[in-house]
């Protein structure tokens, strides 16, 4: 049984963590060669995404591009005032898959691993299970 | 081989349905102790999200902020009037993958899977798959 | 191991192409009767998604739809200026799980398998992987 999980603080309301390298340090640790890497958010103001590593700028602007997406001062039901929290963790999702081989995570040149915070700044977990293909 | 599909009935043009008590069913009749388990929708103007499932004011608020999100009176081409509909289902996604342990769903405190209706009230179905991890 | 990639070329700068029948041809070519299918889309500023397939205005619709919801004008930092790409990008999504049963991709009636261009036209690839079940 290869899974486990590791913890993250955000620091911010909004927060994208760049957590690639922690999750190829998980893969690393199992010696698994061939497989999928499964990764999951127990998080309901939080979410999963995939997208550009290199320049910083691309997940400012994922979080602005949310707030102007989600209305922020509409009129919610749900008390607690964090709503467009909540429709922006269904936006980006709860699962990703990811082919491994070579004991390496199978991601683009460009392509990085997010945990989206919505609600920050808390401290995180995501959890991790890692199928060997026969 | 651990599969199979269970039904379900939507009674609003939008509505959320909480599955997580019938997937853990469906788990808890394989016996599988240890795994990924897959839910996927086969329908076009439907979708499966993650999100709260303690406060219902949560559920209906993602119902009206993807109603805020998408635009509805905009001049659609698809002449059967549903493109929000489809729109929404893409939004939300085909596909969750979750993890199973000790044969339970391994969600988090406040997390509950939901069947989205973009298109109801119909009668919908939802398709699972157990991979148990050797 | 049954996985491999595929490559594709989109003609326009947002464009839907439908790659149920490349997919379908993976699989059929891998002889595995029962398993799950995962795809993953290794470009930052494309996605996958399922949607439906028999009327062409539904993935016209999409397209339309989404330059409506990500703001297209608004004063993003990331100096590409495809900062409207990426958001589209996570909010398709970059990894799909599809059951397979009898050698054949389980969608639903009038469901296809869509790769999703937001920064085209391009030539793009798709990995694939087959995990059988046991």
């Amino acid at each position: 049984m290869y899974k486990g999980s590791f913890s993250l603080s955000t620091t911010e309301p909004m927060h994208l963590v760049d957590i690639t390298s922690e999750v190829q340090k998980q893969v690393s640790q199992t010696g698994i060669e061939e497989g999928i890497c499964h990764l999951f958010n127990p998080h309901t103001t939080a979410g999963l995404t995939i997208n550009e590593g290199a320049d910083p700028a691309v997940r400012t602007d994922i979080i602005r591009g949310l707030r102007e997406i989600v209305p922020i001062d509409y009129p919610y039901k749900h008390m607690e005032g964090n709503s467009p929290s909540h429709i922006m963790a269904s936006l980006m999702g709860a699962s990703l898959s990811i082919m491994v081989s070579s004991n390496l995570l199978q991601l683009g040149t460009w392509q990085a691993i997010y945990f989206c915070e919505f609600d920050g700044p808390r401290t995180r977990s995501v959890h991790w299970q890692l199928l060997a293909s026969s």
